[in-house]
């Protein structure tokens, strides 16, 4: 039988991730949630080619009765833990594990430390397992550099570099990082918190923490990429002078000195686009993707290749770090 | 307390293992074997600076009456698990976890599955863990790609370069890969099975596993890197047309395709030594670390950085991909 999976989330992630997972025959899925009303009753089916014609599409989970036969939820909602916390205590009290693209949960600790805690007694207490994960946060900036220092004796400074050219990616997501806007349209976007990649600070404490350093400060800052001529791009032509994608940078220190460093740029007409990890140490070492990890197809694969090895763990709020990594999953049986 | 340790096997790499244990304070050795006639007897701070000036080397373990202290041994004996299985059987039997170089511990499996049968029925009935490691097999050829693979919805090929300058490295090695040797003294030490890197088809095994294929065919190839010109060496002179290193070549099919090839490489006066993983499927991906990882330093590194990890997990044999990659350790205690 393959393995029983609720759905939470019904966008455009959250339906790849479903479709997928049923592609990949890593799950059937026997329920589907989400709020919006252009989805709400409608057969999953419609959405996710493939799926159980019986499931249909819930606003909430209060409505379904069979939890006791679920054995992972799959939750594609938001970045942020705060307004994830209702569907994740209605799960974890039913003893149903988690996996989730919360970029905030990849790293907890970080701003939530009280819902941090209220997830891991909750797990523990319902014996679940519940991780947040993607290819960033989640693998490419904290999982993969920290699995490349199992190698090092000694870790003196990392730097992590993820830079992508948009052009190859959806239009959202160049919308999303500010390409084709003035200066002052992205300023504005940036003040109103609306352009902004979530969770360059949960991979930096995630490295942190796992190499034993405790930051002592830390800091990160957003700025426009500017086109130095005029571009052309799905989105019309970029002027000069205008956005043509964002460049975010995180920093921590020990000791008065940064230790660690991540670059994230995403921006349209990057020459190299390429992920890159740097440590200083010994010995040292420098591992290059050239091209770079397409980030949709790579977050969709590593939520669903998350779900084997996060099921063997103990119960409780687990990382990409506290859980094997098994790599590219073949079939789950329930 | 510092995690209490029994070393077994004190030669170069023993010694090297046992120094940075002590001092990267992640234990205390408090027992050491070897049965070498120069060794036995010895205090082991003679070999080991640092190390507990009460320790003297024995030869067999049966002298020593302190087990319920050792939390892990580290065994740095031989390639060989035949010839290990006597000191892993009495460490399971007494509850004491192991991570050992022996190569092939890292996938037992291939060439001796009724030991790896009986190691796991061992370990499960001691409570104790076992896990060999190093950095290859172990780290760049085996459990490297399988993390990289988590970031893939499907893989559809896998090749595996570690090319590696033996100018950089100490004499025994340069002397174990053939380097200086005639053709016909190369193809002698094949024969008599002196010159090899063992470990190549473990680490083929190891991913195929985890990539969930079954080899119905597998092979390992073992040829000379012959010198173009006169090469000037720390071993003197190489003359054109002798033996400047060694390349294995291991490949598994897959329904009549070659789906995972292995190419280790080691000669004097490689140009650019690397380790690269390609990974052939969705998304298609290409990892490089220019310069490759040297290879002492990050096996001592690797063995004692898979201590924490492996104390997290359930009883039983293990592989780098069963326990969670933490990373560089920083202090372990008791």
């Amino acid at each position: 039988m393959l393995l029983p999976v609720a759905m939470f989330g019904l966008g455009p992630l959250g339906q790849r991730v479903a479709l997928e997972l049923e592609q990949r025959r890593l799950g059937r899925i026997v329920a589907a949630f989400d709020p919006g009303p252009e989805l709400v009753g409608r057969p999953l089916a419609e959405l996710v080619p493939g799926a159980d014609p019986d499931v249909r599409i819930a606003t909430v989970p209060g409505e379904f009765d069979g939890w006791e036969r679920v054995r992972c939820a799959l939750v594609t909602t938001t970045s942020d833990l705060e307004l994830c916390m209702e569907t994740f205590r209605v799960l974890l009290d039913r003893g149903c594990n988690v996996v989730s693209t919360c970029e905030e949960l990849s790293w907890p600790w970080l701003r939530h430390p009280i819902l941090a805690a209220e997830l891991q007694e909750r797990a523990v207490r319902g014996r679940a397992r519940i991780l947040g994960t993607g290819v960033n946060p989640g693998f490419l900036m904290d999982a993969l550099p920290v699995a490349l220092s199992t190698a090092c004796k000694r870790v003196d400074r990392v730097r992590i570099e993820r830079v992508q050219d948009a052009a190859v990616r959806r239009l959202p997501f160049q919308r999303k990082i500010g390409a084709g806007k003035s200066l002052r349209e992205f300023e504005q976007r940036v003040a109103d918190g609306s352009l902004r990649h979530v969770g360059l600070g949960e991979s930096l404490h995630f490295v942190a923490h796992y190499l034993g350093w405790n930051l002592e400060r830390w800091d990160e800052s957003i700025e426009p990429v500017l086109a130095e001529r005029e571009l052309a791009s799905d989105l019309g032509p970029v002027p000069a002078g205008h956005v043509r994608g964002v460049r975010q940078v995180a920093r921590g220190d020990v000791a008065g000195e940064t230790v660690l460093e991540l670059v994230f740029q995403a921006a349209l007409g990057e020459p190299e686009p390429h992920d890159s990890i740097r440590i200083e140490g010994d010995p040292p070492l420098e591992l290059r993707i050239a091209g770079g990890v397409h980030g949709d197809t790579a977050t969709c694969a590593i939520v669903l290749n998350a779900i084997r090895p996060l099921l063997t763990a103990e119960p409780g709020l687990h990382t990409m770090a506290s859980v094997p990594l098994t790599g590219c999953a073949t079939s789950l049986s329930g």
